[in-house]
């Protein structure tokens, strides 16, 4: 049952689907090139492996406790913390100005959805870090990043997003949360923060929490929200600890699912705070870290899906069930059709979601480091477009094939003590924070679509037409085949992406009763599109990679693929049906 | 958060969907007629609001315990089951003759869906006192029926189901447990028995044991398997009860969900069991139970769902979130497209899978009662050919919507204290128990599809297309468009029962491999013909009715009737792609 990090699907996915080669040579990564991919994922996959996965089970049975001095993670997580700490693993991607190793984001990435694969309640941690440090990098004061990015940066201190309230969910606007200026620079920052992700614990010595809160006077609304550093203890300017900050962990919540992420009610009384970005500008400051805390969301459902699909094939080659032709006695019940059908179901749809997350994860390294302001541009608009898909298709996929591995294990899925049981709770969380899945939904459909004049979608479709054009110049019947499910997916996709762009300006509700399978459909083609691009790209590699890209395209293609036609009347009709009787299914207009 | 009992919805599926007035004059239910049903419904709804409801979450906190004395039922559960006892509705379908009603065997299945929906964990008790009634009646000699069934009928006593082994899942053949002739006409029973749902409770005075063992020098395999009778407590010829028997619970598993439902390790040690039906004949009698129990168990997908949906109907009308147009202040998330979305989603399918289910139960009734030989032929194929479907999809629905029913309550959702989270976690044994989806899609494609020459699918398509005539005829735009739907989907349906029934003789691995996916297929089409013929009966109904019947056909027609045609590729080719590079993928032939 121990996670083994899939090191040759990850590097193939980065190498041959997602373009990471694009980012060599580049200036801003000096220290990069591609010998290094190796060995940092061998080691990273060390830590999932040997450190991170066996305390998954462990963790979720003993679950974080509350006591009177604060929040104490569950048994080993600080030893592992410390592990992760010491490896330098906070830092892989962060600039070298702040005590990183200057390496792609990407990169980062690909080793966050191994630590999320090996226990997603652990990787809760850094990956709120994660966020903490984008956001000082982007708005932050020198002074502020000065004080608190090498802390961060290191891993000593981690840091936390505090957004909800109880009123304020996916209407981040609606909340509270006050901030007084002091007169001295400062803020006193009072207010209730819930669903706060490790909030607190006992893993590092110091939380550098962003809170987002109202000044006096602030417009109502998302307009009047601003966002504010403020450490659980309080920095001096030497970098030295002092006395507790006005804030504290008041409750737990008791959850479906990742047990050993404490999930805080924080009570901020008069803490005193800095703001970071400007006034009533704290949604922008959020979406930084909220658009890096999306892709890595997304990467959750990869890494959960990955635990799962190699759990349930361990499972399928050790349990024994029924006669089979060929094997003696009872037969691993890998050997039966519709068990290697739910694996290979699962393996296909990590591997697609993997390569869109990397994908998006090499356009946000595009995006700033490109050396020109049209690739720069281009790729802004390509990790804009992927960002929601990311997210929504990723984590969506973790549910399913989280489920899947449970059915794989037959009565024993359902059993608390195995670790199917367990993926299918913790991945049930992941469409719901940073966004909804719904709220992705109308990102895409509502904002995303729109940007430049639509370009992101548009050089996304070609792209797509350019890899079934190049599956279909194999010349190989197999690979033919998928480039023509490729094809008319790509012209479904298209022709939905037409209908909601101009649903959205002429009937904006209908449009977004169409968001949810929109994204879908979008996100069945653009993943059927990388598996496409690994049957091609497999050619040239050794047997065993190439059978297995070339069966999880073919798979796919005619599983997925071939449904993308069917499913553009789901977006576009689907919805029309419904509101049109609204009355009479809601009893509202 | 309560339960509210669907009556109407029901009470329409069964008159207007499942053809119970089919039953109507029938000479075997002289006590029937159909304005028992209004009634009927009612007050079964009350019990399942009332009493069974409230114990819901309680129950899931709680759990069953197992105590030196023997398993103790969740608080509340005692009082809950005498109540349920006392309001006869054990014996609802069961024969005058041991003290039933006599009513159809459908109405007892329409009141356990809302059992079902108000409690799972409980609900489960009767279930499985309801398969051991099935399977004396069907299998039971005279003096057997006299010592049991009174009392069962009457749930007095509860019944139990015991054939899993560690090493015997969906292999029941793979059995050990022994049966020992006494020479008296009794059996020594040893041996294990692991997952059996209420196999010790405090709930009623006497549990009957339905046990599947080995008769010394029996054939291996299936063909070597008998059942027995083990009573917890010895039953006298007077039917007084005696001393306890070689019966004990030793251990509970712990589950994801159902936790108020004891899901019992049994251990035999010389229990003293007598033969049911013939030796080594076992599994034909297991089959009764069965049956019986995979049909009740597509109910609790039904229940759950139901339950699902209106929890989430109820948090969108109360949670506010965000502003909308014509809505002062913020609205309730009811208002946004997404949110109605997943509650049409919920809905549709929801009534859609309540139809098949209650469909397959009016068949079970008329294979019985039927009042002709050809119809009583007609109608064993029909429940035959629905049983797995109406088991498989109806639980892959039950998981689907509580899912939805989560990410409709966004992060509370993911909280225990929510219901919308139990039903995520209680729905998922449905899938798993009762013979997997994967054995039911291949009871379907492989012994279903071939019976009386295929003779089961082919009524289905006939009546499917007439369905479709009949909302064409109605030239009703809108119905016409939802008929052009439903026929597409048929002729799809029609083209994978063909390959299916060629490939089952050509190539059984590479049919089987799409055995789930036709199953999916074949559960999309009927529902949506039975969403249709709703459409169509409604029209005559009342407004709100009619509306809310046309828009859930309308709905379901673009979102999965749509989709239907598409789906052929995933029966026909998805499993080829994958047995072709069995190597590569799973590293076996």
């Amino acid at each position: 049952m121990a996670y083994n990090a899939p090191v040759s699907d990850i590097a193939f996915a980065l190498t041959s689907l997602a373009g990471l080669s694009g980012l060599e040579g580049n200036p801003a990564f000096e220290n990069y090139d591609a010998d290094l991919i190796d060995p940092i994922l061998e080691e990273a996959g060390k830590l999932a492996r040997d450190v991170l996965a066996p305390l998954n089970q462990t963790g979720d049975k003993a679950g974080a406790v509350l006591e009177a001095s604060g929040v104490k993670a569950a048994p080993g997580f600080a030893d592992a913390y410390a592990a992760f700490r010491d490896g330098g693993w906070m830092g892989l991607s962060a600039p070298e100005e702040w005590g990183g190793q200057g390496l792609p984001k990407v990169l980062g990435l690909a080793v966050m959805e191994m630590f999320h694969g090996a226990n997603m309640a652990f990787a809760l941690c850094p990956m709120l870090s994660f966020g903490a440090i984008e956001a000082l990098l982007a708005h932050g004061t020198d002074d502020q990043k000065a004080k608190y990015l090498p802390k961060l940066v290191s891993a000593e201190w981690t840091g936390t997003m505090n957004l909800t309230e109880p009123q304020a969910g996916s209407d981040v606007g609606a909340l509270k949360t006050k901030a007084v200026p002091n007169g001295d620079g400062s803020y006193a920052i009072s207010g209730q923060k819930i669903y706060i992700t490790w909030g607190d614990h006992d893993v590092a010595e110091n939380i550098i929490h962003l809170v987002l809160a109202r000044l006096p006077d602030a417009p109502e609304g998302s307009r009047g929200v601003s966002l504010f550093i403020v450490p659980k203890i309080m920095v001096g300017d030497d970098g030295s600890l002092g006395e507790q900050n006005g804030v504290k962990c008041i409750g737990l919540e008791q959850k479906v699912g990742i047990h050993a992420s404490p999930t805080c009610v924080m009570e901020y009384t008069q803490a005193t705070g800095w703001l970071i970005g400007e006034e009533n500008k704290g949604l922008a400051c959020m979406f930084t870290m909220m658009n890096s805390a999306r892709l890595n969301v997304g990467l959750e459902g990869v890494g959960v899906g990955e635990a799962a699909w190699q759990t349930a094939f361990d499972y399928a080659q050790e349990r024994k069930q029924g006669k089979v032709a060929g094997v003696q006695g009872a037969a691993p019940i890998l050997h039966h059709a519709d068990v290697r059908r739910m694996l290979t179901t699962m393996r296909a749809k990590v591997m697609a979601s993997r390569a869109i997350c990397y994908a998006c994860g090499v356009a946000a390294d595009l995006a700033e480091v490109g050396e020109t302001q049209e690739q720069r541009d281009a790729a802004k608009l390509r990790e804009e477009l992927l960002t929601p898909i990311a997210k929504a298709w990723s984590t969506d996929m973790g549910v399913e094939v989280a489920s899947l591995g449970v059915q794989v294990h037959g009565g024993m899925g359902f059993m608390n003590e195995t670790l199917a049981a367990q993926l299918y709770r913790d991945a049930r969380i992941a469409p719901i924070y940073e966004g909804t899945n719904g709220i992705q939904a109308i990102d895409l459909a509502g904002r995303k679509l729109s940007m430049a004049g639509g370009a992101a979608m548009t050089s996304m479709l070609a792209e797509i037409e350019a890899t079934a054009r190049s599956a279909r110049e194999t010349n190989d019947p197999g690979l033919v085949q998928i480039a023509d499910r490729l094809n008319a997916a790509n012209k479904a996709l298209s022709e939905a992406t037409d209908w909601m762009k101009r649903m959205m300006i002429e009937d904006r509700d209908v449009a977004l009763s169409g968001a949810t399978a929109y994204l879908a459909l979008a996100g069945d083609v653009i993943g059927g599109h990388f598996l496409t691009k690994g049957a091609v790209e497999a050619r040239s590699s050794d047997g065993q990679t190439r059978g297995r890209m070339t069966a999880l395209a073919g798979f796919y293609a005619e599983t997925s693929l071939a449904s993308a036609p069917g499913a553009v009347a789901s977006v576009t009709q689907g919805g029309q049906a419904m509101l049109a009787e609204s009355e009479a299914l809601f009893g509202i207009a």
